[in-house]
């Protein structure tokens, strides 16, 4: 489970000085992917590169440059970056903490901003979470990811086409385009959720089981780990707003504040999601109860029936020599009278009790 | 739902650069309608227009005017109003995104309000929800809707008669009407609301089912939608207020500041509602706790009393054959009397304990 | 229910123009009454009038005058001193809308003041709240209540005594002194509810029934009701201690503090009674368990024993000619011997788990 | 309980004038005790005075006068005192008012503030609160109690001795370690309450029954009591520290810290046995749910092994004239060996599902 | 436990003047350690000392001095230490008391920092905490631990090797490094009580009994401990980035908020842990009430079955004369096709509602 796990990778760098890049993570990739894109209004650059260092002459350029790094754990590539671009030792082994929470950094002559990446693992059922750091200069962009998705290609569409206002504006817009793309994703992540809430909430109506308590849990324990993402998001968001770092420049700051409503929205949801899934759980214990008093209303409407007609038979069963019933002639007869009798008055009084 | 379709809708637009506008509901009526009303304190021109662009020649009015939009489907109609009065590209979007929350924002030159209107729909029984959104100019409002809904009739009306406030203030105070008017819905909509929870609290005394316990959920969840519509209005009314904006004038602020009162009185009520809800939830679990009490209490006294009877039959129908007590003239008549005394005492036990 | 009917009342407003004068309770007396207390340290003058233009002469009078109003269904009376005493239409609006929350204003040459009045109906055993507003001026009180209450009472004897520093001093004095008497009532009430809690905690001890559940909602919702009202005045008070009106004298702030000090306290009490309304509910809940447990322990112990004695009464009542035991001299005796000795045994069995 | 009592009081008060010495509680001494101490670095006096009018003439000298009043029930000698030191009326109200909560204000010549001492009643196994005023002055300190309690002992013997910091401090030092001695006071009662609830979770592991339940709200209330008790003092610390009045030197500010520290670090534990008492409350309703199973488990067994076999024993003890195995010669061992294989049948399926 | 030892260690000091130099807990080791670390960039003196006279030489040295003393039971060790580096007498307390909270306070000359030391105790299986204090002069750094940990040896190590940060920088980047390695440590506790959850939630879902509860509620306790020791770190650091003491100089910032960092991120997982641990309630108390249902399930069951057809065994061993089915010579074999029909009847009835 991902709570577990961050802590593990967390406590396995335990004792290692400040500074260390250390990727816990097991490899997702064979080797690091390197994709760069240098344009301005007019002309456009799209190269996928084999070595890193044929990245570096690109930093020179007056056009954005946008360097998107696939795979993180050849720490010493994360540290030719570093020096190239002069990077705070503690980024570097931001890059690759994938523990790390999303946070902003303004170091300067460059921001720092680690964010998660959620898509939702249609094979496992399970919300898997990617680490995602972006460093945005003055006119450039360099894009850290654990693994190749699918979330920054609309992106790579649009700067590709002139005719939208990302190829009109700078890195900050560009940044703007990236994060607005990763959290865009978490609203395809709370839509499957709230699938699964549908056939959840379903199953408890026909015949919930232990197992869609498990699921209940699972669903809560979800909701746990998604707030955990996107919560540091608002005052992230928030910081960059407020930032008075020329990088981010006046008219950019409506799409941030756009941005942030976008946050509250998912975190408004994912509280909603909560609060939901506690009804279900009321709902789930409830007809547990409701299926216990099903249970004993089976078996007090029987026992009730049938316990007083057993010992009317019982009593008949008796061996005294003085019984008169016994030689009447229609004893037997006037003793079914009464078993029915008796079975009738019990049904009545559970029919008025509204048993059955 | 309507928690799971806000989601739905915000994530089919995933991908798309900002500022696209894309209206994802299904559409409620076939065209739009344009109604304008332009004022002054004594001339009024009231129109129903059929082209957007009819509407333009009004922006030179002096006089107030108030461009009424219902129906968000056609993006172009969007598109023409947001080249004439020069509005951002995002809020053109915002207009149509119907998952968007409650905001208030400050362009300079104009005012963005972001609303929900709400309205009980009695034919389904549930709260339906619709977006709002005001362009607040100096001296022109530009209103849009989905659907036609009778919340602004009220308005109009006013407006029609020169004696009102309305008339004699400018687009600030339009502005305060119209809010005014939509948060005044919300208590309608919380009046019936609180008379669902009457209905239930009276089926509670009466007869719970599971499907009580279903009405309680739908009513807690009806409860997180409200509370996520009226939130942000605190903090939008509250925005307005402090706002140094030159559109909205000083004697205006003084109605923002009832209004702020109204909705913190809405947002008490939702909350009381909340508290009440899971009372009702307490109430419904310990019923089912003391139905099982009752049903258990039944089969405790008819087994206590009859199970030992049957054992004393069962005792005289061995067939041993040293029994003295068969031999006996009365010990039939004596069994009886054993039978009627144990029931006796079991019956005065279970007085004692007060089961019966 | 108060929650309701205050919705209630809002909503029954809906659409009407803002200012609009209208009380939407049942009117609780016949004709308002108009008392007036005029006074300085010497002299005192005290009226009751039949009409309220003879109370305007008093606006101009340099004493101290208190003005006070019982009964607000006559709208042209507010209406009257509205335009006397230079009222902005909101606040008439105010002074009859029985829904407002408790709030402080400031109109520069007045200060208005919303409070709810609470008493305990002795006969409904519910609690009745009132809605008091105060217009406090420079050197005039003008205060509006519902019906006619006996809190004020105090007051008036008070001022009838010149030993008294409310003879004194100045308007905002007076206004302490009667919201410290609205206050002080709120104790009552709340002493009334703890009376309440007492009660129903000895019902816990000895016998509790769904009746008592229904006590502990019925306060639970009371204490909903109380925080609804006394937590604004907290805000109130704070505000009135910051206010910068030259109505409020410095040294008077001395004495808004110690009326703070008691809203804390109230609200500290409904507090602590909320959380023991909770700790109620667990031990009506626990005990409803108990008693089942009970119920199911004298079933089972029952059962235990003579089910097995009921078995082997059986074994003896089958006909097998082949049976040696029945032919035995003492084989009844015997069985009897194996009755008493398995119960025995059953009943170790019990004590010594502590069942019995 | 205390919380009523609080309450009660503070109604008994409604309707008289602020500033009213009325002291409400039971006196629990007959007549007030008077203690002064006038020392500095050199010489000290000691003294137990018979008339409050013996301690004024100390209030012209230059050393350090402290003035302990035990017993509050006379308000003549609280009246005088004010007369003497100039203090406020609300302040002779407050001295006497044991319903008023932690507080502190700054009088420019004098602070005043009101604490609760707390003792744990080793009789009655309650805490005991009582109500501590202090008036602080340039250099004078008077201490009001209720009772003689020894937690004032040690100061007084520490300030017998020349050579400990109090004797070379002025009177803001003396006012730290009067309330730094009642603060200490609050740990002892939260290490009895410690051992109430060792003991209880004994109780809870041992044989949980309903006065168990009774125990753990009991301690809930004293822990809600508490909390209100301690957690005005944090304000009230911080106020003071962060006061500029001129009596509070700056070097004693750092141990007003340190005190800051001590209420936070009761509060928290506080929180913690609010926690753990919680806790409790889920282990003693999972033991009443597991002794229910218990219950039932040793019903369902002997009731699943004996039923089946009575019903043999019934096949059996019918009267057929043509029942074959009647007549068998081993008919009867061979329904023997039915009953020995069924009943070991059903103990092997109670084995399998681990219920024996 | 931990909670209760902290407060009884406290009780135990009370009555004693503040400054007294006083550890409560038992000692853990014989003689207190002396280990001395002189270091600039170039040279490094590291030394074990027997006495502490021995260190106070190095007080003089240009270079960074970490003096680390391990044994906190001597008093007159600290107060000779308290003479020399003239501590604050509080401090001299607070390096002792083992019950004082994580806080930070700036002397000017020096910082104070005191921390909590945790470490999962392997072989009880508890997390021991230990009392760390850290005093930050310009070019030395003092601390106080209570036992030989492991935790300082990496960073023992670290300084012995030229190349590291640490050698280059001075004493504040050493504190920095010693509370990084503390907080390090609360990782691996994490991982320790993730892996017991882990646990657990096995337990839960193969066989949970009343010990599994025991184990959830110690180990949400062990939550709420490790809550008490995180959270105050969270506003010391802050404290520490915000301080503007001049021995913290501005590059070290950086370091402080990833230390920030690191504390929200162990918060995060211990209120996630608490959810979790929450949930396992949940589950608990539903398998508890699902065996139940289980139970009485097989009960019903079986009696349903069995309850009719001894009835009907009942009837034909009663003793009438005129009984025809017992002369009938089938009779005993329809009885049988009675009792086969009606078992079917029940099982075919269980069947369709699934219960079996």
């Amino acid at each position: 489970m991902n709570v577990f796990n961050a802590i593990k990778r967390h406590s396995e760098k335990a004792g290692l000085p400040p500074g260390s890049i250390v990727y816990t993570e097991r490899k997702k990739l064979e080797n690091p992917i390197f994709r760069i894109m240098d344009y301005d209004k007019k002309t456009i650059i799209e190269k996928k590169l084999t070595k890193i260092e044929e990245a570096f002459p690109f930093k020179e350029s007056k056009r954005v440059t946008w360097l998107d790094i696939t795979g993180l754990h050849e720490s010493n590539v994360i540290g030719r970056i570093g020096e190239v671009f002069e990077l705070h030792p503690l980024i570097q082994e931001d890059i690759v903490s994938t523990g790390k929470r999303p946070s902003f950094a303004d170091f300067n002559s460059y921001l720092f901003i680690v964010l998660k990446m959620l898509n939702f693992d249609s094979r496992t059922g399970e919300i898997a979470s990617e680490h995602v750091s972006l460093i945005v200069g003055k006119d450039y962009i360099i894009s850290f990811q654990e693994s190749d998705s699918a979330a920054f290609d609309s992106v790579r569409e649009r700067i590709r086409d002139a005719k939208w206002t990302v190829r009109k504006s700078g890195s900050d817009y560009l940044a703007y385009v990236l994060i607005d793309a990763i959290i865009d994703n978490y609203f395809k992540v709370l839509e499957k959720l709230g699938d699964k809430m549908g056939d959840l909430e379903e199953e408890l109506d026909d015949n919930p089981t232990q197992d869609t308590l498990t699921s209940i849990n699972d669903l809560k324990r979800e909701l746990i780990f998604l707030r955990k993402s996107i919560w540091p998001l608002r005052e992230l968001i928030n910081k960059m707003q407020k930032s008075e770092s020329r990088i981010i420049k006046k008219q950019t700051k409506v799409y941030l504040s756009d941005l942030y409503d976008h946050v509250i929205q998912a975190m408004d949801t994912v509280e909603s999601f909560r609060d939901l899934a506690g009804s279900m759980l009321d709902v789930y214990m409830s007809s547990v109860s409701n299926r216990l008093n099903e249970i004993m209303k089976v078996l007090t409407i029987l026992s009730t029936i049938f316990i007083p007609l057993t010992f009317v038979s019982g009593i008949y069963g008796m061996n005294f020599e003085f019984m008169p019933e016994i030689h009447w002639k229609y004893g037997y007869l006037f003793v079914w009278g009464v078993f029915i009798a008796m079975a009738l008055v019990m049904i009545y009084y559970f029919k008025k009790k509204e048993w059955i």
